[in-house]
């Protein structure tokens, strides 16, 4: 499919002329989006590799900066990516079907850090989000499935075009240094999928907020780079689609709704692969509906659409809980054995033994003449069929995927229920002015 | 092709074992590729887009590593960037057909960074320099001829790995952490030929640099990484190679000879691309052997290889001496008016009207009976025919990519004869021990 031959440009001029304030719905969304995103930061904050990260990279640097759930600042590019891996690390962060990844990680810690340096106010923080969101999503429908599916990791490429064209609006750059930055980003776009499992999964959207923030910071000082990322022939597509581009995407509906809104986010419900989601649900269905206890299963076989276990390449048997958030062998066996999923079930510890006995009994299979997994909410489904050691089955299918509305509860959860964090969701919900905006800034890079 | 079920852990032990100083010849060709590197840094070191660089990323560091051609010191990241930068800026370092672009300035300004802050000898720097450059052509050659003609620059793709290989050999990391990190540095692999032209191109050698820095430091750091990033199915090749992948050419004939010796680096006589540079030749040629002068030139064509002028992005009328290093139109009237190619027909000041009224009558065409342009340099050739106003026609054509023995005269022009870089070359051709690399870099960081 040709690209409009100024397709960088009219998407530059879409993100100038975006004024998602008056969009009630997707401002609330949004809020509620930022307390679930907080809570994953700070929840990851203390992870190991988030302070190799720490000792790695902010010796000898000075700034104005927080590193959240730290008592330290540092410049803006070393705090968004660390921030970034902290956001990311604990795999709990929300999903969107367009990005086929988490967009929220990769704007908020390069935005925020921009946001509270040019004393923006909340509301224009808030916008700038929505219309990084809005960017990225449509980038990535506009993309098509080969991408993900030839090993990128969809975070980690479409971050860096999100971040920096959230950062373009907040500054209201022109369309030009707009279209400059969004190539700039895009020429920074990395991230390999096989790092599932590893602490560089997270890392990818540390690099992918602070190239987001290099991409704006260097259009607006001058820096030049090419205007035409979508539309030149040897370009984003040509490098990344596989053939499957549809470039109309990128701008046909835009903001109508906000991507934000529709397809709209999924916010976590559980710390691990977003395609282990349904596996989850499943398990604690088939044990509250049947008791069905470890002991009474013979073999567990989870059915998923062409695809749909794409990103669980975890295996059956996880060395440790890093590796078991993209395991949905051990996802089961968690949720059925504990009867609920929480943040002690993937962290560095090895995978418990008890749980290693139960998932090395379950199997995957691909439904064949089901639609293949797509952005498409509606095209994701899991099947589970548990076979008892007394002969008789037990099946259980999931139909999409399962989410929160109200991140509460799971910001109080991960945040341990420390009371020097209990304000944010409140001040979250209610900031519009730039000292509201400071006010949550020092909050959250306040030591856990 | 289905590469070796442990071809990145086999490439990491052959990283660990390789000895390339009992190479006198490999040994020698590095200490001049260095003088070259070194010539093409200083050059850089003052551009416009280097200072932007300094200006939005050193502020608020400190550390010991040097900026080259600068009296500032600051963090060895914020330091590789910048140097790599520089060194990529003029278009004007070393080539190698393998890589299908630039080596050097992807691994020295980060292994020099670490060679002085770790008190590495020169001879281990040097080694280290080999077994890097020999790293990233042989991923280079295993990755096919798709991945620049799709649109990646190969400088910024392959360079963290390259980097990453020579800072694992000078630290002596195992083979396991030295699969991580080759694994780190290919996960950051980013990079568009579109930006080419644009201050971005010499970015992304600096980007890429600092990346195999990043990537060598976590690992070492036990920083968890994929070991896999060669032969896992959703990995390197499938990312970018478009199929044409050959990983068996990974390790086969590594260091027998070294890729330094041959096919060996081209050492760059003008300070534009590569791809123009036979047409700079062929030009200089007509010039001298006819008294050709451009009055009397009604139009030129010049012929390529198939695929010969994929890198000649820039127009037949180019805005300014940036984008006319990628303009063999520009080149060819630059060469024939003035009888010589220099740094100051590259720089960012506006393309000369007398050369652009020469070069919008240069054309090209292709020669669909020749064989593609590939990383062998006897594919590469061009031919240029001049029909002059009286009806007459002269030709040349020029086989191979022609290159410079000696920078010793690059050096100093590239230097402005600066009496205080003076003895660098000398140096560059004598050191051995950790306080001769300690020396140099000291030369390297001072204002130029």
């Amino acid at each position: 499919m040709a690209a409009d031959e100024k397709l960088t440009l009219h998407l530059a001029e879409a993100i100038a002329a975006s004024d998602p304030l008056r969009d009630e719905e997707a401002v609330t969304i949004a809020r509620t989006a930022l307390i679930d995103f907080f809570a994953c930061q700070l929840g990851g904050a203390a992870d190991r590799s988030a302070k190799i990260l720490i000792d790695t990279f902010t010796s000898g640097t000075q700034g104005t900066a927080g590193i959240i759930g730290h008592d330290l600042r540092t410049d803006a590019f070393t705090a968004a990516l660390i921030n970034g891996h902290a956001g990311h690390v604990l795999d709990y962060d929300d999903v969107h079907g367009s990005v086929r990844g988490h967009p929220t990680v990769a704007i908020i810690p390069a935005l925020l850090a921009v946001a509270v340096e040019e004393n923006s106010t909340a509301d224009a923080f808030i916008a700038a989000y929505i219309v990084g969101l809005e960017t990225m999503a449509r980038i990535g429908l506009s993309l098509g499935t080969k991408h993900y599916e030839n090993g990128f990791h969809a975070t980690a490429t479409l971050g860096p075009i999100g971040a920096a064209a959230a950062i373009a609006h907040l500054l209201k750059f022109d369309p030009q240094t707009t279209a400059t930055a969004l190539g700039l980003a895009a020429t920074q776009s990395a991230g390999l999928r096989l790092q599932f499992g590893f602490d560089a999964k997270p890392l990818h959207a540390g690099l992918a907020t602070r190239a987001g923030l290099t991409a704006a910071r260097l259009a607006r000082s001058g820096f030049q780079g090419a205007p035409d990322f979508l539309e030149n022939p040897i370009g984003f597509y040509s490098a990344f689609a596989f053939g499957a581009e549809q470039p109309k995407r990128v701008l046909s509906g835009w903001g109508a709704p906000w991507q934000i809104v529709s397809p709209g986010l999924t916010l976590k419900a559980f710390p691990c692969c977003t395609a282990a989601h349904p596996v989850a649900v499943g398990a604690l269905a088939l044990r509250s509906a049947h008791d069905l206890t470890p002991n009474e299963i013979e073999t567990v076989v989870i059915t998923f659409p062409p695809g749909g276990d794409a990103a669980l390449v975890g295996s059956a048997t996880p060395a440790t809980g890093i590796d078991a958030r993209f395991s949905p062998e051990y996802v089961f066996a968690a949720a059925l054995t504990d009867g609920a999923i929480g943040i002690g079930h993937f962290d560095e510890r090895p995978a418990r033994a008890d749980l290693l006995a139960l998932s090395a009994r379950v199997s995957r299979r691909h439904d064949e003449t089901a639609r293949r997994l797509s952005p498409d909410p509606t095209t994701r489904f899991v099947v589970i069929d548990v076979t008892k050691k007394d002969g008789s089955v037990l099946s259980r299918r999931i139909d999409g995927l399962p989410g929160i509305d109200d991140p509460t509860e799971k910001f109080a959860d991960a945040t341990g229920g420390n009371e020097k964090f209990a304000g944010i969701p409140a001040l979250v919900r209610s900031m519009k002015t730039a000292a509201d905006l400071r006010k949550l800034e020092t909050l959250l890079a306040t030591a856990i």
